[in-house]
C-alpha cells in the first residue's frame, strides 16, 4: 500500500512556486492495533498555509521540509484495526495533502455522513468556526449592530456575512474584488451592501457607522475600516492577505490615532485558541445549515496533483468560496 | 457671599491668550437643603482643556462661553445643609476655576484628609486614575508580567510605571527623551529598565517579552512595541503625542500582521468611560500614597488670578509633573 503525498521541498520567498513542492510516493507500513487507514475524499487548501511555509518565528510551527503538507482532510476508513472506527466510517483529520492517511484513532474523528463530506473542510470546519468565533468571541457582535467584512466572497468572509445576519446584525457590508464577486454578496449571501474594491479605493466607498470589522485583508481595508468605525468598534483581525506576499512590509494605517479618539479595539486571533467554541458552534450552525439559512460556495480542484496549482490560484483570488481538492 | 471665577470669554484660535478669559465676581444664592458651600484649596489646569476651548466636533463637549472654566478642584466644606458632608470635610468636584463652589451633595465627593489635598488633582485624580484604569481595565495586567510604558517621565507615565510594580509586574521598562529623564525613571520612579529614545531608535533598544504596553507616544514606539510583545499582549492606547502636531499623518506600524501572529489586542481608551473605577482606585492608591510607595512631581501656581498664566506656561512645557493652582 502506498500514499501519494505533496511535500514542501523548499521555503518560498514571496510567491510560492511549483518547485517549492514535490510529489512523493511513500510506502505505508501495515496497520497496528487501534490504527485505521483512510482514503481521502477531499483535502483542504487554506491561506494560512502560506505562513507555515516560512520559518520566520511564529506561534504556528512551520511546515517541515521534505514532509507532507499537513492540513484538514476528510475521507473514509478503508481498513481498520479499531472497533470505534469500522471500515466505511467518514472521518476528518489533519494529515493533509495525501491520498491515503493512516494512524491511531486519536488522530481521526468520525463525522455525520448525512452532509456532503467536503462541508467538513469548510462551513462545518475551520472556515465556519473561524467566522463564528471571530464574530462572537472576538468581535462580541451584538444584535442591531453593523458589520463590515473584507474578502467577503471568500470562504470565511461569506460565512461571516451570513452568520452576522443570523446572529442579529442590522446591516451587513462586504467587500470583494470585481463586479461578479460583489454581485454574489448581495444576491447569494444576503449582504445589504457590496463594495467592489477594484472599482474605487475602499476608503471612498465604505460608509461610516461600523461596529464590527472582520478583517481578512489588512492594508488599505484596515485603514478604511478604522476611519469608518463607530466609537467602541471592534476590529477582528483574522487575516491580512494583502500583506502576506510582500517582500517589503507595507506601512500600516495612517489613522492610528483614531484608535484612541474612538476607543477602538483591534484584536488578532487564531482559531486554535478558541477550539472550545466547537460544541456551541455546531449546535448553532448545523441547524442553520439544515434549515437552508446558510449557503456556501465551493471551488473543487480535481486531483491531488493539482493541489499546488489550486493553492496558488486561491492565493491570487481565483477561488469562489472554500477551495477543496478532490483526491 | 461671592465666588471669584475665571470664565471663557471667547474661543482661542491657535495659542490661547489672556483676553480669551475674564475674571468674574458672582454673587452666590443661599444654600438649599442638601447643598454645601466649598472653599477651594487647589484647582487643576490640564492639557485636555485646550481641546474644550474649541467647539470643533469631539466626544468631549466644549466649555460654554461666558461661564466658568470647569475642571477638577479640591476644597473644604465651609457651610453645609447636608448631614453627609459636614463643615470641614475635604471634597473634590468638577466646578473648576473659582474660589468658592456650591451645589447639591451629588456634585461633591468626600475624600481622605490624610494626604496633601493637591494630590487629588494629580496622582489621586485624572492622572493617576488614567494610569490605574489603563493598566487594570484595558491592559488587564497580571502579577508577574512585563510592562513597557512610553513617555515614562511624564505625569501619567511615571504613575503607570510605579503602579505597575505595585500591582505585581515583574519587570517595568520605560522610555523617555534624553539621559536626564531616563535617569529619573530608574532613580526616582523605580523602573527596572530606562530607555532613552533620543540615543538610538527605540526598536533597537526595546527587549522582547512585553505583556502590557502603555502607549503615550505612538509612532515608532508603537511599532517597536508590537514587535516586542509576547503572545496575547495588550497594547493600551492612551496617547500618541508623537502624532498630534504632524501636518501629514505618519504611516502606521509596518508590522501589523504581528497582531494576528501573536493574537495581540490594541485598545484605545478614554478615562471618561472608566469613571466607575474611582472607588476601587482610591481604596487601592490612597494607602500606597500614605505609605510613601508612590512619588510624584507637582508644579504649584500661586493664586486663582494666575490660573490662565499657569495654563499657558504648562502648554509650553514650563511644568514638572502635574500643575495645580493654589487658590
Amino acid at each position: 500500500m502506498h500514499s501519494n503525498q505533496i511535500h514542501l521541498a523548499s521555503r518560498p520567498t514571496g510567491w510560492p512556486r511549483p518547485e517549492n513542492f514535490r510529489a512523493v510516493r511513500a510506502e505505508l507500513p501495515a496497520l497496528e492495533e487501534d490504527q485505521v487507514r483512510v482514503r481521502n475524499e477531499y483535502v483542504s487548501v487554506d491561506p494560512y498555509m502560506r505562513g507555515r511555509m516560512s520559518d520566520a518565528p511564529s506561534y504556528i510551527p512551520p511546515f517541515a521540509l521534505d514532509a507532507p503538507m499537513t492540513g484538514s482532510a476528510v475521507g473514509r476508513v478503508v481498513e481498520s484495526r479499531a472497533e470505534a472506527l469500522p471500515t466505511g466510517t467518514l472521518v476528518t483529520h489533519q494529515q493533509g495533502w495525501r491520498d491515503v492517511a493512516q494512524g491511531p484513532t486519536s488522530e481521526f474523528r468520525a463525522v455525520d455522513d448525512a452532509v456532503s463530506p467536503s462541508a467538513y473542510l469548510g462551513i462545518l470546519g475551520l472556515t465556519g468556526m473561524t467566522a463564528y468565533a471571530g464574530l462572537t468571541r472576538v468581535g462580541k457582535l451584538q444584535p442591531g449592530e453593523t458589520v463590515f467584512v473584507s474578502g467577503a466572497a471568500g470562504a470565511v468572509g461569506s460565512a461571516v456575512g451570513q452568520m452576522a445576519r443570523l446572529l442579529g446584525a442590522r446591516t451587513v457590508i462586504g467587500s470583494a474584488g470585481g463586479p461578479e464577486k460583489a454581485a454574489m454578496l448581495t444576491e447569494r449571501y444576503g449582504f445589504d451592501v457590496a463594495l467592489d474594491y477594484k472599482a474605487a479605493p475602499i476608503a471612498e466607498q465604505l460608509p461610516d457607522g461600523i461596529d464590527v470589522y472582520f478583517d481578512n485583508v489588512g492594508g488599505d481595508h484596515l485603514e478604511a475600516a478604522i476611519g469608518a468605525m463607530n466609537r467602541f468598534g471592534r476590529l477582528v483581525e483574522c487575516g491580512m492577505i494583502s500583506q502576506y506576499n510582500l517582500e517589503t512590509p507595507q506601512p500600516g494605517p495612517r489613522n492610528m490615532t483614531e484608535i484612541i479618539k474612538k476607543s477602538l479595539r483591534i484584536e488578532g486571533f487564531t482559531l486554535g485558541d478558541h477550539l472550545d467554541v466547537a460544541p456551541e458552534f455546531l449546535s448553532t450552525v448545523v441547524p442553520w445549515l439544515r434549515e437552508g439559512k446558510l449557503v456556501y460556495e465551493e471551488t473543487v480542484v480535481e486531483g491531488l496533483d493539482n493541489a499546488v496549482e489550486g493553492f496558488l490560484s486561491m492565493m491570487r483570488g481565483g477561488n469562489k468560496g472554500k477551495m477543496v481538492v478532490r483526491v
